[in-house]
């Protein structure tokens, strides 16, 4: 099957890569040539242009990073969707807004392509170990075509309802997921503040019905869970920014279909307070400084 | 072994006819001779007093409402203290301030008694199907003296640290808890109120980075989980006036140890209103109604 | 001075008659038949499109929902741009997000036009009384073209910077009274249910550190103030529904420009409870409801 | 007229010798010896232990840091109240809890003496200026009979209500005064990452709807007003302490009477937060640094 693949950055060159490595036809671009070249360095083919790799393309692949560079790649004048062949599919893995996704579902629809979004979570690591979480919006059978792709890329694969709807499911997880941590580095300093041991504390309360995602992989707390980033000075990870990006679209969102969300809100404050403070490139978990007395 | 058993209310009843069936020698105690007369007919030996409940008694269980009950019960003039025998064993399962807890166990020491701080958590169902969860703050040895009596009580029992810990390590817990609640309840409306299937969504956050206690077992919204109060018309469950007095117990800590907790604060004041508006004996995951449209 | 009047509402209907009273030659339009006939039969004289208002105009005022309405109605295909005579004035007063100003400010200076933002307050009591206060954003010059329109259906006039300050500055302006309100609601509430007699707490805090618009003119609290919108069951004023588009656009900017709002973005959520509760069209300090029991 | 005066800190000091310069008769005392002794050396009758002070006094004023001392000064055993003359009046300057205030009153008149409570707000400088504003709780009659003495040491004097009252109206504006410090901070620095002129920004909204005390007298962005503590690097004024200190009081009290103030309780996590990182000895106003971006 022949694979356009369009945004090789630190998640879409990996798993461009993925694809390549797992025997499929990649023809993939960039619009950073030097990113271009350290790929075609490890084997990749490189295309001259986005759409040189999608004219002849059964599948295109994008990983960009906001809905305006989706807007432009597909919707623009001169855009993929005139170059795509008809009967062809679209998967686009760029986290943005649903809106956007949605106008691209129909717009392809009208010059006889498909296409889905999916986004993906399981950060740069998962990108590189071919173990990240898709969560697609679009048709059931549009997801089936892409599925072999898919699985080449990720392990989990969630259908989450029409296009759109991996954008929607995605946000509403990561705006869950950034309450969790900041609720989670709340009661972890409260329990060190109070004295007691933060690795009895957090076996306590992930055995209990505080139990949740940070207190099973990922504990703010640093020394409580050797590989977590917390342990390694908050690098790697799950960027603060990146956190900020996500809680700032579903705040879009909520003002958009007259939602109620005080924790999510708050959360996009509190995470651009601590982006604001110079901590935008450490990994989200370090909120909990917030939360404690600087050394 | 001869137990002493004071206060039999909703949960201190249940807890009290487990040690009972399990072949305890239990004498039980209520201020409420109705709530007596009724356990009576159940089969729990009943003392005339507190006190002569406590006189032979090896160990004394207690279930109290709040903090200042603790201290009459033991600590006033004429309280067990100067009643209980050397040598014996308080375990107070009330869910209380630290520092009562730390002054109960100080001053038993001083005449030859040991004291634990054991509240519980698992609610109603829990103390009659004798499933609790007991976090424990005291001596190890004390515990471990404790512990065939909690095993009867209960099924899962953690050591949290020294006098007071119990007692902590509870209230970071419920304090996520609380977090933990509304932070599910924004993303599952939010997820609604864009056309996703509650279902599907809330399947998808499970077994994502927003996976928390409960998308596992408590889900908010009405028809997603058979078996949770949202399915009950929120009826049953952890009340909103008990969520609330846990919360209120976490900030009185937090400003005591000067700790930051914003969205622990947050969860108190939206507790409060959800209360004030009339809803304080549903289940606490009826805060989800705060953002839906009323029916 | 010939003058188009383009957007004929609540706000721009009364602020269009004023212009009209003070003996300028107005042509005036909206989309609304039925608000063009309502107002013809006041004397103001209608014309049969925006296009044919504005063609002949020396200045073109508007007053119009939102940025996509601006948007349409100059800068689109067939917009006024290409209507307006070189040398003409746009005076929009609509509440939209900067951005579209400075583009509306940006497009005309291209074919020669000059445009102001000039946001207002002050409610339809004030578009009525011509007392209200505009928050003009760009060149001091252009504004004083503008002035003796501004004079006559207004009492303040702020030049706040260049274009899109107008927006800017009413934006900041708006979410700090939200929040002025939710605050003396609070406290308003807290002090009650302490006992305080409400007036004189109103009073104390009034002419103390605690002193703000609200407690100046506004009190939230019925029978405190007699001619406050609280003391007529919440009906005329500013409206919570407007309330919350004024709190959105500020969150809208807030993310644009990385800033910190923990106070503005909770005011949105507390607000969009409050609108989603049914309560979207009373007067904005019905918040404090929120805080006291229901009757 | 005869008076102890108990507490001589940065408030007390001042206080005490404003009345000495009036011509009272002052005996004054305080627990540490260096502060009796610096302002023996202003002229101010040091006595030699607080009952000593208080035995022959017509009226005790006592300024002290929290309930507690207050609680232990008159009401444990040896405490005033079996010291002063039956028909004396005690004036309690100290910031405290309503309910310490109420069972002072109490046991007072069960031994023939008046007291009442008259927290004050100010700050050092006022009180050395004589310019401190009282807020007071307690019969009117009593209040009279403290009115000369008052007068001495601040200009401005409400009567709030019974015992107990002066110290809630105090919370109450108290936190007000937290929540719009916080909330003028965000309007401002996000007018400023706009680029709008702070200053033009700050006159704008002080005389519109924004408009309140911090604008008006206290301006929490270094430059736009040369004599608030902004423009001095955040010293003197009111400390993030004691701002801390009073928004506790305030949830405290919001615990006991079943309130609702998300803000207030949310205001309390932002001082915390800023206490722990280190700025508890700054003017309150410095919480706009949460705000911006570290120079």
């Amino acid at each position: 099957m022949k694979i356009a693949f369009i945004g090789l950055g630190n998640m879409g060159g990996p798993m461009a890569l993925n694809l390549h490595k797992a025997g499929f036809s990649v023809e993939a671009f960039d619009i950073s040539m030097a990113t271009c070249e350290a790929l075609r360095a490890q084997g990749l083919s490189i295309a001259d242009s986005a759409t040189a790799a999608a004219a002849a393309a059964e599948v295109v692949v994008s990983m960009l990073p906001a809905g305006q560079h989706v807007e432009r790649l597909y919707m623009a004048e001169g855009g993929l969707l005139g170059v795509i062949k008809p009967g062809a599919l679209i998967v686009d893995c760029s986290t943005i807004d649903a809106d956007t996704s949605r106008r691209l579902a129909e717009a392809a629809e009208k010059v006889g392509i498909e296409a889905i979004d999916a986004p993906v979570s399981g950060g740069t690591g998962g990108a590189i170990a071919g173990t990240l979480t898709f969560i697609v919006g679009g048709k059931a059978a549009a997801l089936e075509r892409a599925r072999p792709l898919l699985e080449k890329m990720g392990a989990n694969i969630f259908h989450a309802g029409d296009a759109g709807a991996g954008q929607t499911a995605k946000i509403c997880n990561n705006m869950l997921l950034g309450i969790l941590m900041i609720g989670t580095s709340e009661a972890m300093a409260l329990g060190v503040a109070n004295g007691l041991d933060p690795t009895v504390l957090a076996e306590i309360m992930r055995r209990s019905s505080g139990g949740n995602w940070a207190l099973e992989k990922y504990n703010p707390l640093p020394g409580v869970m050797e590989n977590a980033p917390a342990s390694k000075n908050y690098a790697g990870g799950f960027g603060v920014d990146l956190m900020l990006k996500d809680l700032g679209l579903a705040q879009e969102n909520v003002r958009a279909v007259k939602a109620v969300t005080p924790f999510g809100a708050l959360a996009h404050s509190l995470y651009a307070a601590h982006s604001l403070g110079g901590n935008g490139a450490l990994d989200f978990s370090s909120i909990i400084r917030m939360m404690q007395k600087p050394e």
